[in-house]
């Protein structure tokens, strides 16, 4: 899958893609099918190759099927049903037994979320290990430090990277906490009435749940159909990740301008390249990061208004609009995520130009140094606790905050 | 193309897929270099097939391309280049002559944000014939209005209906505002600099832009860069179209409930089916249509957010944001607006339930009445100025606000 | 009114202030029980200082008050009934009769907007003028023109004014088109029930509608209590407008940079200090600006979702979020659009360092010439059709797209 | 305070007027004072009555003078000064001696914010445990399982406010992690250069930010100028708690439905009035709280757009735009958790109507039950793992997330 209209979409690969999803909702049928039959309710073979019934043709007219029922899980059941029908009967009655629509879908929808999570993790790691490099490298390496686009005091290039870190260790808390994403069964009202009369009794029935839950990994849940905060939560540290990956390619954007000049994105052949302009080097990379970073909290928002607008015990669209918005939101995150890693190793440090800018930018840079210690030497170092931050932000990279694997 | 995770997703056919903004760039391409021919500028044969070059399966791989140099237009035109070298090295020398990528790209989406607008307009226009006889023959069935969700006072259903047919007339109205889309040529910085230097003189330059103009049949104006108003505008007409047609699916979703069902949902066999609960029937076109709604605020907010980082000559990420964001907010307005049509003429108006209703809401429901005129005859007709605002209505209906074709 | 927290609220004043809402809403009662006499239905003396019996002291009680029913006018019209009593019980028993709160809240919250329009449209005014100036006096300013942040091709100050001129008279007819904002009286349920029970026949209460339209300078409409696009379409407008002020921002921040240097955002003594840094110039006004233009499109995005949310004959919330919403983006529009017609005023051009940077950027931003027109003498003009474009822009500021007044 | 247009507004009370925003930077300046004290740097007396040296009388100069160097502490800092001179010189001195204007608005920000934790806190903990008894007491009142509006399976109110519950114990949650908000003091460009020079050594002028940080009672944390999670965490917990409160506002508008009439919103006299309908009891509470989550999610999307707008040293706008939309989105929290407090508290439930609705429902809503168990006896439970869930939920409801106090 790729999007030409999203530059850069193909670095999510089939994350979350119609395929994606559509091997999520079977990967679910086949772990309830399969607790059916451990916990000896059902007394039937379990097709090894549930997913196999469904092949690339029939994506599309699942898709168009989608609607009649509103969601996608309908059709495909349908499909599965008639599929395994005459080769596997008994596993066909069998199939869904017990659980609703929702259950599946929001099922299927934690273990995309959950495969976006892995992949933004291994980016930001690689984005800590540069970070790291970065700041440690350039503790002394003096620049202008600006605010409000205006000079202000000197600062070192490591500081704004333990700060740029910052931002990224910030993401990768709330991305940790959001990454236990619960498995959801609780058929048609949320009372696992269906899964009741078909395990026998309650306590047999949360069994079926949390065989299946360990089957596909996730923690278990109360059913969550009308209270969506397992959602808005992890929709949320996606946009904390593109808030702090935005922040660096501000920086890289301003630090390109050829009148600054101190940072330059590095470039394989005929990146950056102008369809008319031959000699231009464009910061694509930290052009599409800002796309990105602009395009997250809309996304966010959107979560949050459809888990509000949930009624009932299943919403009457809050529901639906979650779906391509998490989808959407989860691969541009993971996109950005790979593109700020490649920005970052490949981030060219003009140390020169930084030390000529700050050179130009005295004496007025040093006011604020000369305000309050009257008469020290012009070019005196200005540095504060640059050192001591640069360590306590190198320290904190150093944490785990997954408690998952 | 079709959504899995945004069902109804493929009424909006092959609208603004990656296939339909390719065709629409080369067709930009063609009418440029069309005009560069009959200008007397270039003396080539200028190829009828250059859609041709391009095959569905150049498709991904121009999508991964589309991120070296940030935007799809640099990839497309490198292979057309290289297609057409060897047939017509002298088109291959003169196509894309004069313009940036941000000509071809912008002209494009409008040329697919048009397609939008005109798939759009015959749906509103379904819609404002279905609703007009709604109105029409439900002026005097009596049903009872309702505010803050309690029983206010007596109305009709036709008044309801003009109520609804009001907010689709004033899309219409801003659809009609926003549907003049105009060419985007400017050159690298908004200056037609490279088509002048191209062409000779400026006023050779600006009939090149005319006459490309005249091809593609769009309106003129001065390049619009980093004014991004036009695309604003029709992302804010899209919107309005939702905002109508939720306000109408809310309405639906209300009169469907069992307790109150005085409005149902109607449907071909199957649809509003449930995966568990067989004697179910969901209002399944009122919560897709519910769903779109409330998605699309955020993504004309997304527009306004690009336009508003607009800077220098060519933005360096607020640009980008708006592609996607307007295909998605398209194809989805598209979708909303066929289920509206679909949704309206299907419709089902049980005036038995609604005058049972009203009965039962008495004599609650004559209070303002009875409050206003002391001892008027219990059941006497409260309905005011209904059939004035009816046929107010109805004769907005019959305006025709579109200034095009 | 001030806002310590939104710095340069202050220039919105008295505007769509609770005492401001107050005032309208007491306007919209005077003018119905005008009407009411004037019409020949109410033998009254109608009360001229109806205004005068609230006093600032009520406003603080009536807003605490506001929330047992939901909304402001209830308990107004509680105090300017029982206040009435006594001097003019007749008038007292009159006042508001036959309108229902929201006809009354709705017609407010249009006469406030009214006033930020007519705010804005003087700002956008003085706007347009200083940036024709501009676009006039530097058609000939040679600067380096800047795209994805590097330098492009070399353009004129000129043209880069004309580009923010085009935003600005979008805005402008973005705002005109919305200004006509009708009035709103449609009784409980938008069938002028209890006007025309008031009235006599239909004919009467619209005739009452009318004369109060009349009195208040508002354009007549049918009820449109739950079709919201009236209210959308100046938000839409706003919004437009703080992209457009925005869009100039940015290139004044990046102008400002000590590096750049080519805009200096003028000042008055000690305008954009810093409270540590003595020699620090911070370019406030665009910041001010540029923070306006982040902030506009989610509070428009809020006002189409209370639109799309309307149900029933009046929401049960979406109408409530728009009061708020609509003040607050009036306020900090008007204000935005003080903030940028100063800065314009103000704005100081550095001609030499636009022309040294350009010469700096030399041969690389000649390349683009050097490709067209190979062998053409350095630093050749290379201008396309700045003049026709600017002369184009001109002409167009000078249109007169307000249908009002 | 109060806001005539945000009926409810004043049960927020002073917190994060203007004057509490004042107050808490007055407060900043203070700490740090004291800690210069205490740290043995300056050898004044602190003055007691610092807060008292600025009066309500102040605040609107404050207000407008902040406009000219972008943030309100400037006119502040410089007003204290000015009282302090004369009867404290060597106090007027060392104000602020250190410090950045980021440093005392962040953390007064802070100080605001975690006030309005605490009564969001206290009205979280008052609504669980109105929910832990709902769930308890309605056990077994059955009635009818709504999705996508329609009736789906029976369940018990227990079921549903369980579920609500589960929504309250999410938000709560996400408050707890995000409460402990930091300390900002980083000077001008984050690196403690200033309160370095000041202290004498980077360990003293840490030590002095840690004394601040005792003195506030707020937790410390590396300068966080550019990396803005602390504050867009705790906007994300607000906008959980609007989402769980306007879930359960959805549920009571539909139950609160004349046909429905399963759940009426208790209140006091005069409490949903109307203007001009005498008999109708309006579910304001609920309308209000609806209100106030379809506001949430754009509020903290702005949050986000500015901290993903971050740049330089202290960013251009970015950084203002969080100021007055924490302020806001703070205080209709605050309002939205005291109003659904309420609004539980009162809360009648109608068992008997929910009964006669479930038997309405009949047979359609076994349907379920009978095609997983056919033949069972009609009126048979369904209730699946009700009691169990509940529990579960109960026995959730009764840890304790928050870290401090």
């Amino acid at each position: 899958m790729s999007d030409l209209l999203w530059p850069g979409d193909h670095r999510a690969g089939d994350l979350f893609t119609d395929a994606a999803v559509i091997a999520a909702m079977v990967r679910v049928e086949h772990a309830w099918l399969t607790a059916l039959t451990t916990q000896g309710l059902a007394d039937i073979t379990v097709p090894d190759d549930l997913a196999a019934l469904i092949t690339p043709d029939d994506h599309p007219a699942l898709a168009v099927a989608a609607e009649s029922g509103g969601n996608p899980l309908i059709p495909l059941l349908k499909l599965l049903r008639s599929r395994l029908r005459g080769r596997n009967t008994a596993a066909a009655g069998w199939l869904h037994k017990g659980l609703t629509s929702q259950d599946v879908v929001d099922t299927a929808l934690v273990l995309c979320l959950r495969d976006a999570v892995t992949r933004i993790r291994t980016d930001l790691r690689a984005q800590i290990g540069t970070l790291a490099r970065l700041a440690g490298e350039h503790r002394e390496t003096r620049m202008a430090g600006r605010t409000l686009t205006q000079h202000a005091i000197p600062i070192t290039f490591g500081l704004k990277a333990a700060g740029w870190l910052t931002g990224v260790l910030d993401a990768r808390e709330q991305l940790a906490a959001a990454a236990a994403l619960p498995i959801q069964v609780g058929g048609a009202a949320g009372s696992l009435a269906a899964p009741t009369a078909v395990a026998g009794d309650p306590g047999r029935a949360r069994a079926l749940v949390a065989v299946t839950a360990e089957h596909l990994g996730l923690p278990l849940r109360e059913p969550w159909h009308t209270s969506r905060a397992p959602l808005t939560r992890v929709a949320d540290a996606f946009v904390t990740c593109t808030d702090a990956w935005g922040r660096i390619a501000n920086d890289v954007l301003v630090g390109s301008r050829p009148e600054v000049h101190e940072l330059i994105e590095g470039g394989a052949e005929g990146k950056g390249g102008s369809s008319a302009m031959p000699n231009k080097q464009n910061p694509v990379h930290a052009v599409l990061i800002k796309r990105a970073a602009l395009a997250g909290p809309p996304f966010a928002a959107l979560v949050h208004a459809g888990a509000a607008a949930a009624v009932d015990e299943r919403p009457d669209g809050g529901w639906h609009v979650e779906w391509a918005t998490l989808r959407t939101l989860a691969r541009r995150t993971v996109v950005a995520g790979a593109q700020t890693a490649e920005l970052l190793a490949g981030l060219r440090v003009d140390t020169g130009r930084m030390l000529a800018t700050l050179h130009d930018a005295r004496p007025d840079i040093d006011a604020e140094q000369q305000s309050i210690s009257p008469g020290a030497p012009p070019d005196q170092p200005y540095l504060g606790a640059t050192d001591e931050i640069i360590d306590a932000v190198l320290a904190r990279a150093k944490e785990t905050p997954w408690k998952l694997h």
